[in-house]
């Protein structure tokens, strides 16, 4: 892994896939072409494409309780536990409107809506987490979303994995569909006979998934597109680094585009956690994707001082960011731009894809200096509220009347102009 | 206009204008020469464009006093009480994030920062609105950004409008650039020797301003691209025909492409609206604009009951929702989708673009099904927090690293596990 000093030309950016022409094309005509003819599109690019030939989209009941039926009962409890900790953390996020009392009864409020529908894409294959079905979820769920559906590719065998269908169940999701790809984001957002249309969709996919969700947002809402992982340790002295080392491998392990980074106060750290990553790197199942990753854009970065590394931090504004300092609270203090945080040693990242309960669908390739994590406020839309008596309409129209002529907008001031008064009231 | 029955195909959607091929290839050359050539790009591109040569991008403190000493006291008295109203109202909007206690000091957190810097796109000419200022900085600044730039085009005199730089100057605006176009978005983006860069763009423009934004979304962010104006109004017999007219033309004189819809249970209140528009449409300043925005988009529905009524207006989700019903408080109950709720006939439209203190930045052609009026929400992002003590992690840890092993990520599993118990702590 290199070690470099560090300077102010840190960035995490990666090239992201924007798909090409041809790719755009496709997605294009099978949108067309499940918004004309619905079932049978999604039916017909489910055949050529998956090599499925589904006579119905739908899981039954039978289909579920025959995976949760063979599923491992300890990974069944953590699926369960993990589940709790996470609405229990996005509980707190759930929020109720507010009412601003103006004079004589008039007020204006915010209230605060769940979406009608939501449509969750699950990647099929090896790409098929169940961890990313409770993420994308549960904050729907607590946001008072009453008709989640859940979308997932079969494979060759006619089934979706066990594991999501089995983490489906724990939620209490039961509309389920065995449709993938382009032809899945359309029935969404479409609707088609038997799928009605949702008004959002989230979840990750391959490259037509994505393109298929740009050209339908603004019909429906979507999720960001979520670029590779990456990982940034913030560690002074105090560092081991065969943790530090496992921990970047952890995010190099995901994707050959993935990035991992170091940046420490301390050179012994930088050389040990260099020959640590190289060393584990040898044992590691996915060796190749990390190796590639690590060679790519895994850095170490040697700091002068805390401030110039927390000022690094801010400047890259990593998805995931460990703290592993002294003061590892205090330092967190100064983070203006990160995902998510990770306090201390014991806070391996990988505790927060999976368990603690906070959300693991985090911004990437710098976009954490203004985008955030999933959470509930992404299932929910505000509506302004304006009540005014005719005591506070009588006491303001000139004004907002005034304003509308300033801008040229007569019709505006001739619509507040229009109340009561021209009644002689 | 038409008087319909009511069923259930109504629909608000208009086709957008999504620029062509041409536009975007211009739009595209600008934001590469900006990037490359900085200042001297923009420049250009102004002399190009606006047929302005300026010496120097940014508005001098002189300008801006010029522009204050020469406004009319009551519209500034006027701009600063709405100011003041829509600060009030976005005030409650403002959090702080929480922490969720677990065993042994452990914690979850959520962390609430505002952006570092927000750049607000400001059309020139007669689109120049001040109250656009004010629904755009207004929330920006209740997040607390501590940078807001303002970029607006100047008139072949070199000014800007001096309503503008006024409602700039009641919120204490001091970074303004003569600059507009795509290169002004250009160089919000990218920064240049004398911009730096901001983390969003808001604010409407012209179709090269929109697909400016487009291109540079992912690079910083930027708020919804608004569609053309919409009004609902939803009326039963206690409606008067003047008030509702009087507010359907004020969104039709917005745009050609404006839609206005009265939705009633009314016959006679139908029969009346329709007079009446056509009876004020020959006495307004912008008659053609609005009369060409009414008989293209404008619609008059009949409905059998409020139930039927109500369910009409939550499948248009519209962007403006009057409810002038005898139970307007109750029955703006039962709305699930709409940007923003006016309440009763003293509560008409135009009080809230201007002066209540709700924001008039609102989601149109219909994505009020999922989205939400500019708010304090779109300045802040959210991080999250985990820590772990090594009680939480060594009672956790094995379950981690089974959900880990479970998706095949082994280099998850060692990350968790690599903590105290190999080192026999």
């Amino acid at each position: 892994m290199n070690i470099l000093n560090l300077n102010d030309d840190v960035s995490l950016k990666r090239p992201l896939e924007g798909g090409n022409e041809a790719q755009l094309q496709t997605v294009r005509e099978v949108l067309q072409a499940v918004r004309e003819q619905g079932d049978a599109a999604v039916k017909a690019y489910t055949a050529k494409w998956d090599g499925i030939e589904l006579d119905s989209l739908r899981v039954t009941q039978e289909e579920i309780d025959e995976a949760v039926a063979g599923f491992d009962p300890q990974l069944y409890a953590d699926l369960e536990e993990a589940a709790a900790n996470i609405r229990l953390y996005h509980e707190a996020q759930k929020r109720t409107g507010y009412e601003v009392p103006l004079q004589d009864g008039s007020y204006l409020a915010q209230r605060i809506t769940p979406l009608d529908a939501v449509g969750l894409y699950v990647p099929g294959g090896t790409a098929a987490y169940p961890s990313s079905v409770l993420m994308n979820v549960i904050p729907a769920q607590v946001a008072g979303v009453e008709r989640i559906v859940f979308v997932s590719p079969v494979s060759k065998d006619g089934k979706q994995p066990a594991a999501v269908l089995v983490a489906a169940h724990i939620l209490g999701i039961t509309e389920i569909y065995k449709i993938g790809g382009a032809q899945a984001i359309a029935a969404l957002a479409y609707g088609t006979e038997t799928i009605a249309p949702v008004d959002k969709i989230t979840g990750p996919g391959n490259i037509f998934v994505a393109l298929a969700k740009r050209e339908v947002f603004g019909e429906v809402d979507i999720d960001m597109i979520a670029g590779p992982s990456e990982i940034c340790v913030l560690a002074d002295e105090t560092g081991y680094a065969d943790e530090i080392a496992a921990d970047l491998l952890s995010q190099a392990e995901h994707d050959v585009m993935a990035c991992a980074v170091l940046i420490t106060t301390s050179d012994d750290l930088a050389d040990a956690v260099a020959a640590e990553v190289e060393k584990q790197l040898q044992k590691l199942p996915r060796e190749a994707i990390a190796r590639k990753s690590i060679e790519t854009f895994g850095r170490i970065y040697v700091a002068e001082s805390m401030e110039q590394a927390i000022k690094a931090v801010n400047t890259l504004a990593p998805e995931h960011l460990e703290i592993i300092t002294a003061n590892a609270e205090a330092d967190s203090q100064k983070i203006r731009h990160a995902g998510a945080i990770f306090l201390g040693r014991y806070s391996s990242e990988p505790v927060g894809d999976y368990f603690a309960g906070t959300n693991h669908v985090l911004p990437t390739n710098s976009t954490a200096r203004f985008a955030s994590g999933l959470n509930v406020d992404d299932f929910v839309k505000k509506t302004s509220v304006v009540y005014y008596t005719k005591e506070t309409w009588a006491q303001n129209a000139p004004k907002i009347a005034r304003l509308a002529r300033m801008e040229g907008l007569e019709g505006h001031a001739r619509a507040v102009e229009a109340r009561g008064w021209k009644k002689g009231e």
